[in-house]
């Protein structure tokens, strides 16, 4: 985690601070209990606004989308949202017209504990596709949840939405709008079935900034397209995936400071929620399953911003190249392999390829390089490869992790 | 292996017969020798027809495409090929002009030993992309494969192509055209870096039937199509990928029984060479890196066969279906996500899924099924997946295999 803010006029909320979850925006309220349908911990989170928010969301652009999500674009069609119940465990996935009464169900037990509207709620669900959820220990679970809410329970939040998670994935960041502090706050979940393709995991995001819903939408489909759906740990696109930004407004109450049109501060706060945002997605990789390293592939050069993406996440997402880094290997020629196997517009001898400051290719071909250096590079925890397509001037970064027997393990007994 | 073909008409060369490779048609003789490019074992490889040979090929759709491609696209616009040149251990990829230069130089060198012109030589390579090729053993390695051509040499030649295989890959088979004995023969290497995309491995298939090269074309181009475009190992398509085909005709000496338009001897050219270039695909991820199982998909039910490919394609090459079944583990849940993931036209509603001949999901719910059936079924060494999508006629097939932490082990210390 940096210390200082990459965005000047903002800065991250720091360690001295008690809150860096979805809490840290004022107004926001939320706790994790345990309900008992993961076989150990916390699974189902509750995230509360005292006030009815403007929302927007992006969910998976898999075919089979999971009960929860059909529910949830249609509760968020008026961009105003006040709570989120999200369980893990069970994805209610392929549970048939029964999954789908009880996510209903899920939204309608919140909105009776919490006193608002049944379509004030967004219900959302990991785990196991197959099994129809027990809706009665989630009924029981939304009681104790609702109960609990506190400004302090976002960490709650974090663990109760954990899946294959080996940690909670939290941030919060502040900016200033108008000359008052804003504050964003997020948690998130991986770690497995992670690919790009629109929302590709869970990812819960507050603040309260006062915005409209329409420029909500908009800033949050910009930091999706250049956070979440640029990162991958396994090219799997889950049914569940989803990301949705709640906006309170309770950091001003004057009225002139709502922000509804594009200008100077719709783009502060367009460049705070990219920030937070990668820091979100980043995080997800970094804790891949059976994921050793996180890889941060960037690559300029590019003709157009869309193809700086493809060539990025093809790296990103090469079983190959993982397994190169996983196992120290600096294998380029499996990079250059991945570029071409993007399908956009390259010229394979005008590829430069670096991995952290060492050359490795230059103009497609091998470059002399120092091995000392790159083994010492190959067996950090983070690692940079850059690649320059030398055709134009678009960029793009992916975040990926290296491929280990582990995740292997995970995966293939992940059900049973 | 089937005893028995499936199409009415031919038959396999059995184990009885000497030779179920290359060499198997009239006229075609073969070699496989050392070099010293590999650590150890065969590494250059020799095919050769006696008379000039139609001749078609399809390469890798990858936009980096290694040096020997280069020259081949130009050696075979003619349709008319006398011999395959083909080393292992190196690509020849990423070499810049020096590639391109000794890839003509292979092509050369093959062309004076064996006293043809340097455009029947088709050339091809596969190993670790980067280093220049070693072109004094090579040339060291054609002469010695010249000397040593004979019609028992497919299986040397099967050796040679392999890179991480563990083991050779050949199949024959015979038909009647036109009342008279045609031959066909093929090898083939795999094992990682497969994954659908035109050509994806090598492939190198014979004949001793007389068909135009128009023609020869578009057979193979049919049969790769539901064959060696259907196999997927690990998702990275190779630099190197390339499926080639001679027919000289030897067969027969009758002109009138040259194929040169659509009918029923081109039907049933088309059809032993679907059922060739099947085997062949098959025995790929049969031995895949690490693969313990093969899977096989079969879709049916799509509104159109490419739908129908996407969709088995996505499941067999989904990292999660085959670390399931790497773990045992029935989750049809993935196999759900995979084809949602597929991105063609689906109801998740109408989705029927078999193990075998267990019904595992019915109207994309999960079907009660036999637990100690299924567990026999995740135990087998080739597994069928039936999934009916219940939308229309067309079909196809994929092949795949599971992913294993031995995958992982293969590639993590692949180069150095």
């Amino acid at each position: 985690m940096k210390k200082q803010s990459a965005i000047p006029g903002t800065h991250e909320v720091g360690a001295q601070s008690a809150i860096r979850s979805v809490t840290a925006p004022k107004g926001f309220s939320a706790s994790g209990v345990r309900c008992g349908i993961k076989a150990e911990g916390k699974d189902l989170a509750l995230i509360y606004s005292e006030v009815p928010a403007a929302a927007a969301a992006v969910f998976t652009s898999n075919k089979v989308k999971a009960a929860p999500l059909l529910i949830s674009e249609e509760h968020i069609l008026d961009g105003r949202i006040q709570a989120i119940v999200v369980n893990s465990g069970l994805a209610n996935c392929c549970t048939g017209e029964q999954g789908i009464e009880d996510a209903a169900r899920m939204a309608k037990l919140t909105a009776t504990e919490l006193n608002i509207p049944e379509t004030s709620v967004l219900v959302a669900s990991t785990g196991k596709i197959g099994p129809r959820l027990h809706i009665e220990k989630i009924e029981q679970g939304i009681k104790e949840a609702a109960a609990n809410l506190s400004s302090s329970g976002g960490a709650d939040a974090a663990r109760a939405i954990m899946t294959t998670d080996t940690r909670p994935k939290e941030a919060a960041l502040e900016l200033e709008l108008f000359g008052r502090k804003i504050t964003l706050g997020g948690i998130a979940k991986g770690a497995g079935m992670i690919h790009p393709g629109l929302a590709t995991m869970l990812a819960f995001i507050t603040t309260d900034a006062l915005i409209s819903p329409e420029l909500l939408k908009k800033a949050l489909l910009h930091s999706v397209d250049r956070s979440f759906n640029m990162i991958t740990v396994d090219g799997d696109m889950s049914t569940n995936d989803m990301v949705a930004i709640m906006a309170n407004g309770l950091a001003t109450t004057a009225e002139g400071e709502e922000i509804t049109y594009p200008g100077k501060e719709f783009d502060l706060f367009q460049a705070a929620l990219d920030e937070l945002s990668i820091d979100l997605a980043k995080q997800i990789p970094a804790d891949g399953e059976g994921a050793t390293k996180l890889l941060e592939v960037r690559v300029k050069g590019a003709l157009i911003e869309e193809d700086a993406r493809q060539f990025a996440r093809a790296v990103a997402g090469s079983n190959l190249v993982k397994a190169a880094f996983y196992g120290c290997d600096p294998n380029v020629g499996r990079i250059m392999a991945a570029l071409g196997q993007a399908g956009e517009e390259m010229e394979p001898e005008e590829v430069d390829i670096y991995f952290g400051d060492q050359l490795m290719f230059r103009n497609g071909c091998g470059a002399t390089f120092d091995p000392a250096k790159v083994a010492s590079i190959m067996e950090q925890k983070e690692i940079r490869i850059d690649i320059d397509l030398d055709l134009g001037k678009a960029e793009a970064t992916a975040w990926g992790c290296d491929l280990s027997p582990e995740y292997v393990k995970i995966n293939a007994h992940y059900r049973t």
